[in-house]
């Protein structure tokens, strides 16, 4: 997975799919008069496997401009399902739990994840995988742009909490080898999404 | 904070608080002919200043003879607002998220963490704390005991992700300044508990 335009060429160089944007992070959807901050997933032949509207807007520009979406969608894509989040929204684990419930074994994170907050991209982020024993690729923005400066440090990790492969500040392209039998016994190993069923807290 | 039994007299030797129970990772409770795994907080004069009742219990032998608690309770020591989770329920960003939006600005955890869930203990526990902006105090058995071996690394970290102490495998004693000014600061800095509110998520 890596962040690039929806029409680029990589998906089919890489004979894969790949979370697609046409910003460092994601990318402008209109729909019914809403501006959203949203992601695709565009597969080898160019076709669009799946989408995802960002869910928490920080305030300010994003707040601003864009309308949030209302929820995550799973698709399918060589059997094995996937949603989508972006950036900020795999701070809340709210949201990845949301994702765990639908069913996704695979999330995919475009993120524009500044160079100050590497404890979000080195131990927050990679927790949303494992406390719900799911696949993480979480893609970043790298180098400097408008006089930000961004992580980089993309990395694919596995249901257990191993990183398969970090990315260094440089961009960089990361393959790694996705089994889904693994979600399965990393599910079975610690059941965290059957028993946070049986949590019944009262509301503050 | 450091587990202890209930009757032992460190709380007034060390003059603060601690979370108190007399088997490693909590104790019984009876009450209404129900029996809890529960812990409480003992002051320095030997007062109770506040319990709480485990409310996840993994399957086997918890399960089949406790009854799980029914949310956190906050309680104030030194103008600190504390509340208590035991060991599984800290795995679950629900149970802390609970106790943050109860206003807890310090969450104790007496656990009985096995040496193989490494990751639990030093990647997914502090991210509990860095996503409500809290403060937390991690207090692990550590050694051998009926054939189990227990990952020690007892921490306290601060609201910004940063650990101010972590003990090795023995056990130890650890103290560490607790300045409530940083929850604030970590809460304002990045607004989870503020911002979470706004997600609408549809259920599965």
């Amino acid at each position: 997975m890596a962040a690039a335009g929806a029409t680029s060429p990589a998906s089919s160089m890489f004979s894969t799919a790949i979370a697609a944007s046409d910003v460092p992070e994601a990318g402008p959807e209109r729909c019914d008069g809403m501006i959203y901050n949203a992601a695709q997933c565009i597969g080898p032949d160019g076709e669009c496997l799946g989408t995802h509207r960002k869910l928490i807007l920080p305030p300010g520009f994003e707040a601003d401009h864009f309308h949030p979406g209302a929820g995550c969608t799973v698709f399918t894509y060589r059997g094995l399902r996937i949603a989508t989040l972006i950036c900020f929204d795999i701070e809340f684990p709210e949201t990845a739990r949301h994702a765990a419930e639908l069913g996704a074994e695979l999330l995919l994170v475009p993120t524009a994840l500044g160079s100050q907050w590497g404890w979000v991209g080195r131990t927050m982020v990679p927790t949303r995988g494992f406390e719900n024993g799911i696949f993480l690729a979480y893609a970043n923005h790298s180098g400097t742009e408008s006089g930000m400066s961004f992580l980089g440090e993309s990395f694919v990790s596995s249901p257990d909490g191993r990183e398969l492969i970090r990315a260094g500040a440089a961009p960089a392209v990361l393959t790694a080898e996705i089994d889904v039998t693994l979600v399965r016994a990393a599910q079975a190993r610690l059941p965290y999404l059957a028993d946070r069923l049986k949590i019944a807290l009262p509301s503050p």
